[in-house]
């Protein structure tokens, strides 16, 4: 199905086809040859792209204002955006979670590694939660909805646009709702255990799947455990933990809506009585539970993203030395921290020697039992770096030899 | 404890203590004061390591005549390797074990990660393998098996000394009983499967513990699905993808005792039905079922080490290129390869690329759905990247956009 009027073309520069060759999908808008064809008067929309020779490359989302200024969605130049598009793409990405996940609770669509750049949807059952993260994709948010209807059907479909990172597009922050009326909350399953979450007061669309697979693996370690969790948001980590069998969970997190939340979330998993709270800043609370003599069997350390883009990197990486610290002082000697990052640029190995070095200031040494990166419901897209952001390191802590 | 002689001495060269200092646990033999200590004379034992201006550093093992001539166990100087010592350390080791599995099936010493180079321990129930790595802990077998028996009464404990690595430190291959008698085979559970596998004549200690996490994940992409499991060994990856509900296994090995021994576990698992087997070459095996337009929903590739040594780096590329090409002409679209390597000179970044690349080749793309290391009782000591081998990729394999 192709529109009825003719796509822009958009020309690149000399060999600045070769990221895209390599399977990458972006466009930087400095590697457009801007005389052949000027971004300047052109819209949010698609457009075929071309190599410095003219030869089609694909069909794009383009974004003539931003630094990502196309977004390659299809090696089909005559590929348009169209609801037969859009289902196609959204069953194929329905696929992979239907064989994983037993409850259609999981991200349905994870941008460009499902091949929809720009656009993710969430499941919680019968409500999807959409986020659309280019001028292109949001212009064409009435097909998507159209085709997220024929596909699943869903009671209700509500649009949580509040990333700040949509100011870059060019964007308005909203949240609104396009099928059925907006909702306070969203219901979920995450590894057998029940959950709510706020949805307009909550962070991005109300719940974080990409833990999923991490928070697997920490029930081996919640066994029988004191535990901390901080930055607890609604208790994905400490009410799995109570359900593992924890003899005690105390939740940390600086929102009183999140506190509230694992109340309630442990309340509706019956573990009421396991799991406590404290609403609090973390380092502080960390602090007093280290003038307090507290120790734990098991620390979960999942902060918000402090390194957002790469000019944080020093002020970032010593914000999450301060923290795996103090972190690291509130493990029983035998006991497990579990250290996770969600900034894309914070590699893996660095976190790793963040984590080792707190345990070396403190005559600690460390076993490293495992790591997870985000879940399969958020594929990484093997071309494109920034589609993995997530990393999560399981250590026991030991006195040192 | 201390032994009543005075222990050997030996001095690091200016700056050479840094390594130890950041947590490492090896010296090489160019980093010692050759002048000050000559290593010539020197037998293996234990030592004491000081730095360049005689001051203590700890105590290790020697192995005067090889290229990691020492290797930390302890940062006290006066700790002798006792059997009071060894029953610590097994202890310590035997409780994160405890935590994490349900039966006593597992790597239970894992050398420096357990803090005792040179020291491997496979538990099968009251069976231990176990294998020496140095001259020094060659030299201590009586004390480690005393040390065993003490914490685990087990009823047999076997020493399979066969590794060409041994070699190097001039020490002879051999296997034998220290406690009861000589066995041709053990059994064991792994994530809830049994097995049986051939010890003396089988490899390493008879069965490899450290993909237990992958094949864990492994079984959510096998349900219903047809699989090809390239490098079987004794069926460890295609008995449980067909215990996960796998339509059909083909196990591919070209050892026909690692064959025999799929069918014999296929049958104690009860799904002897569904696990077929072909013995031969992988990468013969493979262009056949292509020849033929063999195709499966998942392939396993859990190829031996292709870099054995640095130097085999270019050639041993190449074996997995070639391999994980053939795979992915395997893979129906939509399907899964899951592509294992445990060459510690092969970075999982490297592999990821191997795969993506092959896919490429292919006009595929690959979406990266897990990730998984060595599994948790083969853990990885943060300051020795030598500990860390084994990385695994899940990709989903689907037509290129």
């Amino acid at each position: 199905m192709c529109t009825m009027t003719e796509p822009t073309v958009i020309r690149l520069r000399k060999n600045e086809e070769r990221r895209l060759k390599a399977g990458h999908l972006w466009v930087y808008a400095n590697e457009i040859d801007t005389r052949h064809t000027p971004l300047k008067d052109l819209s949010a929309g698609t457009c075929v792209l071309e190599d410095s020779r003219g030869k089609p490359l694909g069909r794009a989302l383009l974004s003539p204002h931003s630094l990502i200024a196309a977004r390659l969605y299809s090696r089909d130049v005559k590929q348009a955006l169209s609801r037969s598009f859009f289902k196609k793409r959204i069953e194929q990405a329905l696929t992979l979670r239907e064989q994983l996940f037993d409850d259609a609770c999981y991200r349905l669509i994870y941008g460009e590694a499902d091949g929809l750049p720009g656009l993710v949807v969430d499941r919680f059952n019968d409500v999807l939660v959409v986020q659309t993260g280019s001028g292109a994709m949001e212009a064409h948010l009435d097909v998507i909805v159209s085709a997220l209807d024929a596909v699943l059907a869903p009671t209700h479909i509500i649009a949580k646009n509040e990333a700040v990172a949509r100011e870059f597009e060019g964007l308005d922050r909203y949240t609104k709702a396009l099928k059925g009326e907006l909702l306070d909350e969203i219901s979920l399953t995450e590894n057998g255990a029940a959950f709510v979450a706020p949805l307009a007061e909550g962070q991005k669309t109300g719940w974080f799947y990409d833990h999923r697979a991490a928070r697997q693996k920490m029930q081996a370690l919640a066994k029988g455990a004191r535990v901390l969790d901080v930055f607890s948001y609604c208790g994905g980590w400490g009410v799995q933990a109570a359900l593992a069998g924890a003899e005690s969970v105390t939740c940390v997190d600086g929102s009183e809506i999140a506190t509230d939340y694992v109340h309630r979330n442990a309340q509706l998993n019956g573990v009421a009585d396991t799991v406590g709270s404290i609403q609090g800043d973390a380092f502080a609370a960390m602090k007093q539970l280290i003038a307090d003599g507290e120790k734990y069997d098991l620390v979960v350390l999942d902060p918000p993203a402090f390194i957002k883009r790469k000019k944080d990197f020093k002020n970032g990486l010593a914000g999450y030395h301060a923290i795996n610290e103090l972190a690291m002082r509130l493990v029983k000697p035998g006991g497990y921290l579990v250290s996770a990052s969600c900034s894309m640029h914070m590699p893996a190995e660095r976190l790793l020697e963040v984590v080792h070095s707190s345990a070396r200031h403190i005559d600690r040494s460390i076993q490293v039992v495992g790591y997870e990166g985000q879940g399969p419901d958020h594929p990484v897209h093997p071309a494109i770096a920034e589609t993995a952001y997530l990393k999560t390191w399981f250590c026991r802590v030991l006195f040192s030899l």
